[in-house]
């Protein structure tokens, strides 16, 4: 049994968010071997999960015996979809296989050569996108979002639509332009009109100037679904397979004139990005907790209903700005990913309610996450007033939407000091906008 | 040389959408192959290319040789990766072959062996998605589709939007439920607010009662782009396979109350049909015409010029419905793809504008394709202004939405007759909505 005391034979600072407890996995290439392959990250350490496979780690697992390919793969779609039952033995026997004199010391902790071959420096490994994602879905739950931008554009008596509350909103992203933390984002042209612009409404063509962030968690899908057979809240967790951070980057400008009627579309399909490790549904479960938003379940349709009312998880989330050129960062806001109406149940529930399948890989967003005073504010759009109330972030410096050379980075965890369950970052650099 | 005097070894009937000229590409199995593999299809038959490669079929072909291996994968994707000159070497290569005394007669025509092992009668074939789609993306640019939902719901001073005529419109679809001609939709249930609520606006939950359907033309992406690098509309031709017919199914009463404000979502998710055979862009060359409807290139940002005035393809279009348990079939709409404001091209380079990159068998739909008349509006809720004019079909029989049995066949081609450069058939037929 792995108990609340576990430690483990590796040392990890107290401040790491990949505790014992935590165990996430990601895919990784190295330099000297640059194939992409599953593995999972532990302290300062990833364990290569393609050599620990091969060099029998596995052994004691009968499990998954008949499913090792799946750790000989490129990404973690094989393994995910193996479902949430095999997940969840294989993250306890690794954490097993860490923990000080536990019951599999043999397989490493007193195994100097497979220490050597399959513990790597995580300062020295290359993260990929952990999945090949099949679609990317964005959600629109964090309603204290939705009240602000609705406040924003159509004020306090309209902020809502009326179907906000009946349905997890959401709209189909893009899915190629996902990127994993760290891939730099280009500022985008596109589509403008200017304020100045009454009638005719001509747009203007440039580089957009309310380049924004969205705080965000997603979840991949595990299991798949079938076509025409929706899914109700109740079992839809068994569908997912496990937490990212993300960054839905938006062009403001670009979006308020192209978003009526279908939707926004090039202002947000130049580029997502995730945080790399995927934190397991299982590793969040003591951090489950009811939504900080009053709602009724009565007023939901069944479909959307969970037995249990920790619909929710329990992370913190914080966005900082490292402004061009400068080697410290800002924070500019803290928030919690109990601010969201709908759970992700609730999300894959809806999304399946009319037959739609679900495939591994598979990505759902939550919508930006805000809390409703300033300092907890997940876009800069909310955090500014559409840009109308610059953001100081200290020594004169203030930011009203992104500039060039500004790095955002989005970080999160459940947990407390010493068995912190933590995503690592979520980073981007913004750069110029191609020359047109 | 191909001339326009071309006649086939084969019997080609002159009403086949399949003419020599034509030479659409697909992917195929069969009763005692039920591998996935490449096949283009001729009048009654189609070449199976995965056997055609194997038995030295292509071994006069220069330009295909380091890339036969293109004809051994499960789809189209690698094929059409190969790029636009490839494709139009292969397919002149298989109009000569099967050209009558062609110069390369004894591939095939004189070869009996190979007719019978890789020329399978099209009646024994089963058809699938030609490629694996990476993102789905449908497009509005069916302005008078646009013009007359307008008119139902904002009356005709504002039936278009201000950017309607800037914007090639569109919003991402669900690549995960596009399936391919023949196979059944289930009707969707899902949330309804019904037209006697007024106030709270509260939904309930039930089977589609407005199920329509959306006549477009499809274009699928062969090579693919980079994030961040946006093509312009005068090269992103070359960044197109080919085409097909689509359906895109909708439930107007669930679209109706939850499109506001990110755009459809469920109403739109649970399905879309395309046709099997992907006609390549040169097939349709001799078709090239300019938009049927009146706009200035001067009002577009330069991004979306073509320098080729005749963006559109001159493709008659034929939506024809079978009542459930009948066996007769009526036609209720003729359209031409030459009716959208915006090209394919255009479409891509709006697509990547921002930066967003395109992959390989990515697919982009044209929206729905209506003219202004009865008799050529390419959904039902045009044509009967929203359930409030039924549509006669003859012998009493009328609808106003799709009911459960209904089978709705698309059709379109352009040419003359013993010419025809066809797409085949996109055909559903609709299920019941799952009980709830």
């Amino acid at each position: 049994m792995v108990t609340s005391m576990t430690t483990s034979w590796m040392h990890i600072s107290v401040d790491s968010p990949f505790s014992i407890h935590n165990i996430p996995f990601g895919v990784i290439s190295s330099e000297d071997n640059p194939t992409h392959r599953p593995g999972v990250v532990i302290g300062d350490y990833v364990l290569d999960l393609a050599i620990f496979t091969a060099n029998s780690g596995f052994s004691n697992l009968a499990c998954i015996q008949s499913h090792l390919n799946v750790f000989a793969q490129k990404t973690l779609n094989d393994f995910a979809a193996l479902g949430r039952p095999i997940h969840r033995e294989v993250r306890n026997y690794l954490r097993l296989v860490f923990q000080h004199n536990g019951p599999y010391a043999s397989v490493l902790e007193t195994n100097a050569t497979l220490q050597i071959l399959a513990l790597l420096p995580l300062s020295t490994i290359q993260n990929h996108l952990p999945l090949q994602i099949g679609d990317y879905t964005d959600f629109y739950a964090g309603l204290n979002h939705a009240y602000n931008v609705g406040v924003l554009f159509r004020g306090k008596d309209n902020a809502l639509q009326p179907n906000y509350k009946h349905i997890p909103i959401g709209y189909h992203g893009r899915a190629s332009s996902v990127v994993v933390s760290g891939t730099p984002i280009h500022r985008p042209n596109g589509q403008i009109l200017p304020d100045s612009v009454l009638t005719p409404k001509v747009p203007t063509f440039g580089p957009c100037k309310k380049l924004d962030i969205e705080l965000e968690l997603a979840a991949f899908v595990c299991i798949p679904t079938t076509l025409g057979q929706p899914v109700p809240a109740s079992s839809a967790e068994e569908y997912i397979f496990g937490f990212t951070l993300m960054n839905d980057w938006s062009a403001r400008d670009i979006q308020a004139w192209e978003y009526v009627p279908l939707g926004p579309f090039t202002s947000k399909n130049f580029g997502t990005t995730i945080s790399p490790w995927v934190v397991l549904v299982d590793a969040l479960e003591p951090f489950r907790a009811p939504s900080s938003l009053s709602t009724s379940i009565e007023t939901l349709l069944p479909y959307l209903h969970q037995p249990n009312p920790n619909t929710m998880f329990d992370i913190s989330l914080t966005v900082e700005l490292r402004p061009s050129g400068l080697s410290e960062k800002y924070t500019i806001a803290k928030a919690n990913s109990r601010d969201l109406l709908f759970s992700f149940a609730q999300m894959l529930a809806h999304h399946t309610v009319t037959g739609c399948n679900m495939r591994t890989g598979d990505l759902l967003g939550s919508g930006t996450i805000s809390g409703r005073e300033p300092g907890t504010l997940g876009s800069l759009l909310e955090a500014t007033k559409n840009g109308k109330e610059p953001l100081a972030l200290g020594e004169g410096l203030k930011r009203t939407f992104l500039e060039d050379g500004d790095e955002v980075i989005i970080s999160g965890r459940a947990g407390v000091l010493g068995r912190y369950i933590g995503f690592g970052e979520c980073n981007g650099i913004i750069l110029p906008a191609p020359s047109v």
